[in-house]
């Protein structure tokens, strides 16, 4: 399968030509991300939690302590939506109304249910770190058994997913183009910017391959 | 009132010091930001969707076509939760148990109606537009009756809000401080890059004010 099925609840309505259910671009779009918003419900009211998730195959995990409350309250298999977003770009056109972003965004529906047993529970935060600066897991010290115990890790399998991503210029009404004001896009693009070593490190220690392959990934010279 | 009322649902339990109520820190948090992650309820099933947003003294905004899901279903007064996150940085720890992010994130629970009146609709986009780019709304053809009447517009007031930040180095535990690892922060930040114009423009228009504003405030170059 090389896309995700379309259903009624991830079935774009509105600019339905914004809408992907490709697998490949939806991995890209999660895969470059760092934060996710997860929502679910508590007493009917919806809670938005950004928080880090990682990414293996058709599955994504979250984590966090096991008092936090968002997991104390997904952890039995509930509803969940998790958002991943990318701002590209403000488009300005020459009407209020045509101004838009740019934007790659998926949208995750599903049950997240907690991840069980040490073992599954390591192999998940791999995932998870693996996500964020791939190669840094072999490099830190790895959880303790007590450090495993405290964390819960929630799985949500990729089954029920969209994406929507809009590009290019502004888009105005014919009678709008002759108008004297300054249209276009104006990119933006989370960067990063120079390393902060910690000052309590043991001596001088270079920065490490992974970090080096994510600074060129990210990095704020073109 | 300097800061948001502490309630049960916006009372901070895991890491509390990471906790702020402060009004003035809870605004910049939200004026720094250009999408929201609204948040809501259909037939059980939580959503998370982005979308832009201004806010007008204690109240936010957001938008969009009568037809999207969101608007048609939470413009009744329903419960919403908007959350706007700022990634800040990586945090890299000695221990994969410590490594974090630095991010400053607010969390706006509240209820979502509909502006009534072509008036107010009118000054709630203003209040959009001018959160996004402050004096675009007086260069460009301002939105027509039809428009208007094409867009919906939801107000949620600032009542329970709760914002949550991380700064500063990684935390490790004591005994981990020895090891001989690169440990520190990767700084993140969401950049402006160099703006496309549109070439449909008629003949050389040159940038406007706002817009070299907006530059200067999120540029590449420190």
């Amino acid at each position: 399968m090389t896309a995700f099925a379309i259903t009624e609840r991830t079935c774009l309505h509105r600019v339905p030509e914004r809408g992907n259910y490709d697998k490949p671009t939806i991995h890209a779009i999660l895969d470059a991300g760092f934060v996710c918003h997860l929502g679910f419900e508590v007493d009917g009211q919806p809670y938005v939690i950004p928080t880090t998730y990682g990414r293996a195959d058709d599955i994504l995990y979250v984590h966090g302590s096991v008092a936090s409350r968002m997991l104390r309250n997904v952890s039995k298999g509930v509803p969940v939506c998790v958002t991943v977003t990318h701002l590209d770009g403000l488009v300005l056109a020459r009407s209020m109304f045509h101004h838009s972003m740019n934007y790659r965004s998926v949208v995750v529906l599903g049950t997240a249910t907690q991840v069980q047993g040490a073992t599954a529970k390591l192999e998940a935060l791999k995932a998870l770190s693996e996500h964020i600066v791939a190669g840094r897991w072999q490099e830190v010290r790895p959880p303790s058994a007590r450090e495993l115990r405290a964390t819960s890790v929630l799985s949500i399998p990729l089954v029920e997913v969209s994406a929507k991503t809009r590009t290019g210029p502004p888009v105005d009404d014919d009678e709008d183009y002759s108008r004297s004001v300054w249209a276009g896009v104006i990119p933006l693009d989370l960067r990063a910017q120079e390393p902060v070593p910690d000052n309590r490190m043991p001596g001088e220690i270079s920065l490490p391959g992974c970090i080096e392959t994510l600074l060129k990934r990210m990095s704020a010279v073109p």
